[in-house]
């Protein structure tokens, strides 16, 4: 069975918006084994909607497409699916309510424009989920089938879940499976994780080619069945991803081949690998805290809050997270942790780390200060970063020399502190 | 002249990185007024790169490639390329130069891997800028043209600016523009904001329809040359966008027209609007505190230092910017603020911001407390947002109830907080 994803939308095909339902909508098809070879954007027109969706029908067994349902005069996809299925477009009482109902929690009204979101083409299913203003649709066309949802990656993700993904499981033939777990590794670039890994690569080649005998229709390419492939993914402040992907109709075996191929990787790959597929490093750090009862707090100059609002995502964070100082101005650091000129420096983040720990009567303290540019300070050039951690009876400070513009700057300073802090409760 | 984009890599086609590239060439490429009317998605496999390529190449001037020039065996660009050049690859010196000059600063040497990267199709020539460890490449095809950028978005993007852009712009006969301007806007949903301007929008469809006599392969369809064009975006965490195009083969005049157009939105949508383009909340709010000579404290709980970073997060903001507490704990709360139960209320966030404010001895407190969720607490839902102030003689709460997860709560009650900062800062 395969699939293609028509993004809809002018701000996304002259790049003012990032398409990122795409990519959501690709990775659940493949979770469900299904292909998903082709994916198209095209913008808010009628005739090229309906010629894309048209070019796609005809090589593949269902559509989804998103985006282009709202209210306004630039939302035309109800409009190229009624064309295409020969069908006008009628007043959906249900729907109506249903929009009506998301306005009435604040006590508003739907404006009259909104209407517009109830009329759907005849024949087609309004899909029963509903999280925002626009529905979704179910299109039959002969015995395939276009499915539309609202471009809110949101809204798009419950009906994709609740109502898209089991359509398509039940009008499946092929019930083969692709299972990926991603190792997230931070500390070392991409060709030294893969030179670490390496002999393993080769090993892996050399059993696929052995078996080549098994129908291979798999995404990814080369990903031949029930041998695992490995892929790298660089990302400059989230570390080097290893994704390890398997094809099988058995979906117990393709888990426990991943869960031995795992095995063999992270004992190659040691303790640079902090966590697996969306485990961040904040969570993969209040995992550690946790396990030992510990208590932390942070005191931030370059990093201004990136450091502490990382740690608040993990929910929960209040069993173990007291909070934290943004000592931006030297003054305040000088006020508050006693820190004097120079702020840039190891003996800085030193007394940071400390000096917040103290105050905040936490087990652990943990501090950054550096320059993040586009100016230099104290003498010291942007990308020149210090963190600082103070934790049982020892209190240590890190240099780094960073790369980049000042957010890149700050994000990596918040990975390489929260890493620091792993490697400390790993210890 | 019409351009494509091929994006390349497995994990794009599988939703496992998303494709932020092709929105960004596409927005540089209709800048520069040259169409884009395709874009394509393929993964790490050389008949299929080859196949992408040449489909693109048989309907378009020229193809601007991204991804699969990394050191790894699942990096195929080159070999795709070559292949279609009918040439081999061949080692260049002065890319492997720049190679080893990459790892240099650390004191290391690069892998025997990164060699692939110093390979390139016969006929090629190697982009002058190579920002990482991958050279771009500018490939003749007859009198078409294939480029290609490492995937990595720093690299593409200084490579697309220095050496392609001006090397389409040499090609390129039709010197017709695009102009652009977005209005963002904050504090009220899509619908709304399209009925404040809904009657500029049917007299703009007027003067479209009565101006269709001129050339016509614009994008965005519907963009009549010269009559400005209107789209929404709605963004649940960055407020809704207001889009104003024009094309016109007179750059001047396309930015005239789009000034006019801007005085006339403005004019209808009041102080809604808080900045333009890529302008941040925190941008604006921060242009109007240097204005003022002011300075600014935080205090946060439930935003956990995510105010405190979007305002660091502004070069130069150590002008105005003191520092913040995050007083995520309640002990902490008391401790430094004075504040005790119920901390999510009014009386807490007056208490907080009123208290950071005295304590760092700036000019403004700025606080937030509430509930992220997933879990309630004092009886209070997710989703209860509380924001203060303190500014001259005033001390003021605000109280929101915000819809979705965690972190959108929290993402959202740090732009409520600057937006009424900017609000108070406009009074």
């Amino acid at each position: 069975m395969q699939i293609e994803i028509v993004a809809i939308g002018t701000e996304l095909l002259l790049g003012l918006l990032t398409d990122t339902n795409s990519g959501h909508i690709a990775q659940k098809l493949s979770e469900a084994g299904v292909d998903c070879c082709f994916q198209t954007r095209v913008g808010d027109n009628v005739s090229r909607i309906k010629a894309a969706l048209e070019v796609a029908l005809s090589r593949s067994d269902a559509v989804i497409c998103c985006g282009g349902l709202g209210p306004t005069s630039d939302d035309l996809t109800r409009n190229a699916i009624a064309d295409l299925m020969g069908t006008e477009l009628v007043f959906d009482r249900s729907v109506w309510e249903k929009i009506e109902l998301r306005f009435s929690p604040n006590g508003q009204k739907p404006a009259e424009i909104n209407k517009v979101q109830a009329m759907i083409p005849q024949g087609a299913t309004p899909i029963a989920q509903q999280v925002g203003v626009a529905p979704g649709l179910i299109c039959p066309m002969g015995n395939k089938v276009i499915y539309a949802t609202p471009g809110v990656p949101a809204e798009m993700k419950e009906m994709l879940t609740d109502a898209i993904l089991p359509d398509i499981l039940s009008r499946k033939m092929n019930k083969e499976t692709m299972v990926f777990k991603t190792l997230r590794t931070w500390g070392l670039p991409e060709s030294k994780v893969a030179e670490l890994i390496s002999e393993r690569i080769v090993e892996l080649d050399r059993l696929a080619s052995e078996n080549t005998s098994l129908a291979d229709s798999a995404i990814p390419p080369g990903a031949k069945t029930e041998v695992p492939t490995i892929a790298f993914l660089a990302s400059s402040t989230e570390g080097v991803k290893v994704r390890l992907g398997v094809k099988s109709t058995d979906k117990e075996k393709a888990l426990a081949i991943i869960a031995e191929e795992e095995r063999i990787i992270r004992s190659l790959l040691g303790d640079t690998v902090f966590g697996v597929d969306e485990e961040s490093m904040e969570e993969s750090v209040a995992g550690l805290i946790r396990q030992k009862k510990l208590t932390l707090a942070t005191a931030e100059s370059l990093t201004g809050g990136i450091l502490s609002a990382r740690i608040v995502n993990v929910p929960g964070a209040s069993e173990f997270f007291l909070g934290g100082l943004v000592s931006y101005a030297s003054a305040i650091k000088e006020k508050f942790l006693g820190v004097s000129a120079p702020v840039v420096s190891n003996t800085a983040v030193v007394a940071m780390a400390s000096e917040v720990r103290r105050l905040f009567g936490s087990d652990i303290g943990l501090s950054t200060s550096g320059v993040a540019g586009p100016a230099s300070q104290e003498g010291a050039e942007p990308g020149s970063v210090y963190i600082g951690i103070s934790l049982g009876d020892k209190a240590e400070a890190y240099y780094f020399r960073l790369r980049g513009d000042r957010e890149r700057v700050r994000q990596v300073s918040a990975m390489h502190a929260l890493d620091i802090l792993r490697k400390h409760l790993l210890a």
